[in-house]
């Protein structure tokens, strides 16, 4: 969990006293080499590279046809700074995007648009929800995307690019912009469902045998909540403003794609909520349905030692070594305390009964 | 329990990836053969069709008369697929009629009005909440509505329409939207009167005999609520939007009949935060007097214990088995050692009484 | 209370599927008879009638002077369709006259201004809030009114009616439209009065000795003010709307009057929201206080059975039956035994007391 | 703290009914006799009157320089009808000025500005928040307030006034009504000032010794920042709107003052929430330190009873009367049960000590 | 704690009524002697002076390079009013500058910006966290900084100043006034930084050994997020006044690096959100996680007691000294009697067991 507490410090402490501007990798190496790819097309023809320099980006620069560059691997600063350069980056856009523990946000630099949103998915070895930030710029006939790792989310969408007869092909930058967008909302889908069915095992382990152990899972997905609201609260407004449409870098039959990016984006957070609410509930019923068994178990312990109690002490009394005890030279004596004893136990375990302590 | 999370992932995992505008059905299959159902009226004549082909529905896209098409069923693309092309809608907007995850929502295409709301039922059989998503479609002189399932929720409506002086008959197709989300409105407070008579009950099991079952029924009823005001909430936007006036396609007249829709939806979002209130205070009341009763149990029985212990205590005593014990011998030990239990455990009595322990 | 929940259902669901505009009383019939009753004024005449035919009123209809019209009973659809005919107001507006699950809300039809509001008043025999709706109809001289019940809540409003010399008598119906209102909110402040009664009376109860009905009491009183929540938080929309002085029928002298409900209107919701605090404050103390009274019950009895269970093993050493015990023979060896006990038992008195358990 | 409870109840419920305009004092006479002072001041000359009569008052009405008219005490509705007649009024302040159970508020009555705020003040002899109500009336060269009772708060401002050098001679109306606002403001600061001490010596308590005294001390705090939020927030509006610069008798260099009342006023907000904040903590602290304290107190002594129950099982088996017993005969048998049972209860007490729960 | 408290009363109630303007120090009185530094600096020249009198400052006053007067202390008055009188500043400005409870607020006299903020760092010896009003005046072409005692934050700041080619060096005042700012900002996540370990380490401590003391420095760790968020809110709105622009006195390109420092602000208020989230869930799981312990404890304690209670009363019953008990004179009644003893324990033990009792 502390790797998780670390996560929060967004912008490192070490970085304080630098100069606004200065281009340093803040967030752990997750690839060995920094990769380049290339995916230049047009209507009819289509260019991909899967491993270029950054000198081969820069010849796409002018190019009358839509150019996707990705770059996978952060921890080069002078990548960025030399694409930065070529593109005509302000400073503090190449700063932010070394820096991984930005929020969610857009920027409109009026040439282009600079956005960073987070891409989850789950490491299937800690079993802990991953947090990756990509950064998109969108120019004219451009697209340049900054991954922090490898991954295949985009796979589908370079597929339906090599599709010459597909809408992406098509279509500008902007709707390449959008559908990298949309590719990364439904991303949030996948981690959901994947919630969803934990919630489910918990709650049934929860009906069936409450452990120690389920709360600490309830707190654990409480926790993964408070990251994926972090992540998905800001992306709400980034794509509503995409949506309002005040950037002149997207057009107008785009701007309907981008409405349904945000009904989606919407319905993640309304999930998020409704995972919250239903944890929150989750950690009631826990508690109350744990303090019930205990009260139960609790309260049969103590009626037995509260039946027995008086019944040893009248075997106590008659266990009296005095001299003079009636009772004890009775030759019924011993059988009449056995029935006494056996009356007091059953009038407590019948008053016991009607009670309902038993 | 598990069935309602699953419904929480609102567009399936499976289907990221896919380029935006895809056909394909999301959801349960709810009923064996779609169905297409026609209603075309205008002042002086009515034609129904209770079972219509898609091409017949086609006929009747210019007819001047007000024409509504239902459909029934959502499993095959196709049929949406060719509805939409005739009636020229937004590839997003016929995906989306068959996701049957969207959250309620109204766009406006200018030539048409894409609505999405949600009809609750309660399933006799497993006595759950049954959420159905609606689809509606307002053109000039057109109301398409898509459902998941067969029901007779429209049947009252359909009367009306068949009474040539009613005002529905009279009517543009826009009163016929108005009175079809009125339907649906109206709907949510049969549920509402359902939930509202198991609180009752639920109430009267609280007071009466609080059981571990209590607990959960409440929090079953809390996770409807949560169900409830996702459904209902975003309703509001919607029927606001409508009443705001923003869309040439509903007349003036019509727009007083839908601010009445929007008083009853916030009527129903009302008691639908009542209802909240209610059960969080039932919780409370429940945990506190549950805890009240096995404080009562325990502190009797605690009681009883210790007025024993200290008798036990004398009686041990005079179990001794030493040589000298003066009391022993005397002939009134006994008595006097009965005497002596019987006024410790009298003090005890009274003292705890004074202090209210018993 | 499950009366309670029930009023929560606003629309009947048996009305379901009716046109809208159908005239139908739902609710339930508070009174045997209808009963309409008439006051018209001007600055120099004064017209009563305690009881009057529909048919009478109608001629009101074109009379310069101020008409007060005050309908008494609602289950009788035909007079308030036969008032709504000849004042010209809409089907919806009748409509929702004979519907009293009506939300607290203002509509203005240009003509008429038409209000709806709840007067709250106190069961005496149940001791139950008691919420009457009623309607408000401003027109340009004449204001009617519909009641559920026979009430004197309007009384001293008549009374003031009857002095010629009153400004009353001296303005237009909007004024007498203001005065109703304002009688109206202040019904709540007798309301508010009566809870903080109850509440003053309960934390007094709290202090003294609490007990398990306290907490139900202060249960029902946190109803209560989700009800008076529920009639007075739309109430100030109202008021406010008034105030803002969108509508022709309010002249602006009577405009300052209504700033002036208004402020009563925020009194009444500030004091809700101060009881509800309080009434939070005190479930914390009773729970708190209930369980710190038991745990000190507890204590006190753990202590006394711990104190003697050592020295009840003490005894039963000495009750063994063993041949060789050298103690059991040595004349002082009984009266040792006691001195180790009374030494173990006030030992353990002396840490109890200094640990501060006893 | 009933008294309190009754101090909510805003405007009586014996005025109900009664037309608006309707002198009537509602609250509790605080004083003997109503005095009135004067101060009528420019920058050269300065006019004190310690008492004056409502006639000598009048005669100030039309003086080019600044007057200060302060009435202090309520319960004469002359004396407020008499100056309102005067300096023209509106009726529905008259009633607002005698009414002391007002909410904070501001009116612009183009004229006058009327404001009612809130004076806070510690009761020396009961320890209880005091709260007096304060009317300004700011009119072009004259303020008028209205205080409940006699108080030294307006004293040190009285000595700045005598001071001819002084910024608030030389300044206008405005400006006095300002120093009066500000004055207010800042006394809120010794009640917080007040309670932060309370809270301090509370945390000590609590942390050295709670008792469940300090809980109820907690919960008479918690209700003390109820009553001052009730105080303190519509002020902030009232300041709010003042800094607005909306009225046209406050002057461009006031309102830079003004802006700085604001500022103190959110401090007060500020404090008033964060000592909010901090008691709800101290409460949780509270309840948790003393079920802890609590669960060990059990814990040893149940550990206590553990340990002695079997052993006297051990010794109760030596002590049963059979006729065959080995054990009882042997020499060492008793010796040995000692061993026996000191080996058991050293077994138990280093596993519990291993446990944790010693 | 108690220091906190009192941090917590802004304006010093001994002030109240003094008039507005009044220069007095508030505040502790942080170092020996007040030290002024200057910093003069253009684009090709560096003028510094790190102890400076206040007559030597006032020279800069007309200079046309950017000015950086550092002023640390502020217990003496006439410093701040000689400096106040020479540029200019209004009279409660300078009080604010020597009140050090303000809340951070921006303030625009249209010469200048008066804007105050709070300097966080950790003091090393009470581990507490330590608080430092910082006021920051931005004119033309000079910054006044004051600051309430020494410290190195601003250092690297100085050197970035000393190298010539830097861009803070070719910039303006308004870019010099940013750069402050930011640093101020970045000092924050220092703090967070450290607070993030220590959640760390207690989130460590929680699951291993939860102690009594964990949930008091849980608690400590929330009231300085409390003081955390006090300092930080408000500095939200200055930032954001800023980066609107509203201010002639900062230019274009500034503005791009002022959002630049929002964006910071914002991560620092939604990781002391996210702080605050975790902090309330981990005093949720440390007392259910004491409270399942502690019931763990008592139920095995209960278990044991309740095995031994029958077992006792059996030996009991064989103790009695009844003359006529056929068992106890048979050869085998003792082992008979071991034999059922065990044989209750035993099935008394599986019982328990099966119940998951033990």
């Amino acid at each position: 969990m502390g790797r998780m507490a670390r996560k929060l410090i967004h912008k490192s402490s070490r970085k304080a006293g630098q100069s606004p501007g200065t281009l340093l990798h803040i967030g752990a190496k997750q690839i060995e080499t920094p990769r380049i790819s290339i995916f230049d097309y047009g209507a009819r023809q289509l260019n991909e590279r899967k491993t270029a320099s950054v000198e081969e980006c820069l010849a796409f620069r002018e190019s009358p046809t839509v150019t996707w560059l990705n770059v996978i691997g952060l921890h080069n600063p002078e990548i960025v700074s030399k694409i930065g350069l070529c593109f005509g980056m302000h400073p503090l856009v190449q700063e932010d995007i070394l820096n991984t523990n930005q929020r969610p946000k857009i920027e409109d630099y009026e040439d282009y648009l600079y956005t960073v949103v987070k891409m989850l998915s789950y490491d299937e070895k800690t079993n802990e929800l991953d947090i990756e930030q990509v950064s998109l710029i969108l120019g004219k006939n451009f697209v340049i995307t900054f991954q922090e790792k490898e991954g295949d989310v985009f796979n589908p969408l370079r597929e339906r690019l090599k599709n010459p007869e597909g809408k992406t092909r098509k279509a500008g930058a902007d709707y390449l912009y959008y559908a990298l967008l949309d590719t990364i909302v439904d991303s949030y889908f996948i981690i959901l469902e994947k919630i969803g069915e934990k919630i489910e095992a918990l709650e049934e382990a929860l009906v069936k045998h409450p452990r120690n152990e389920t709360l600490q899972e309830i707190h654990a997905l409480k926790r993964e909540m408070i990251y994926l609201r972090k992540s998905v609260w800001p992306l709400r407004e980034v794509v509503s403003t995409l949506e309002r449409g005040e950037s002149k870098l997207i057009s107008k039959p785009t701007m309907v794609y981008l409405r349904d990016a945000y009904d989606h984006t919407i319905q993640v957070i309304d999930t998020v909520e409704t995972f919250r609410d239903m944890l929150s509930g989750m950690v009631d019923l826990y508690l109350s349905s744990l303090s019930n068994r205990m009260n139960e178990v609790m309260k049969v312990l103590t009626v037995i030692a509260t039946i027995f109690i008086p019944l040893t002490f009248i075997a106590g009394v008659y266990g009296m070594n005095f001299k003079y005890m009636p009772e004890l030279s009775h030759p019924l004596g011993y059988f009449a305390v056995w029935g006494v004893m056996l009356v007091v136990a059953g009038t407590m375990f019948l008053y016991f009964r009607k009670k309902k302590w038993l």
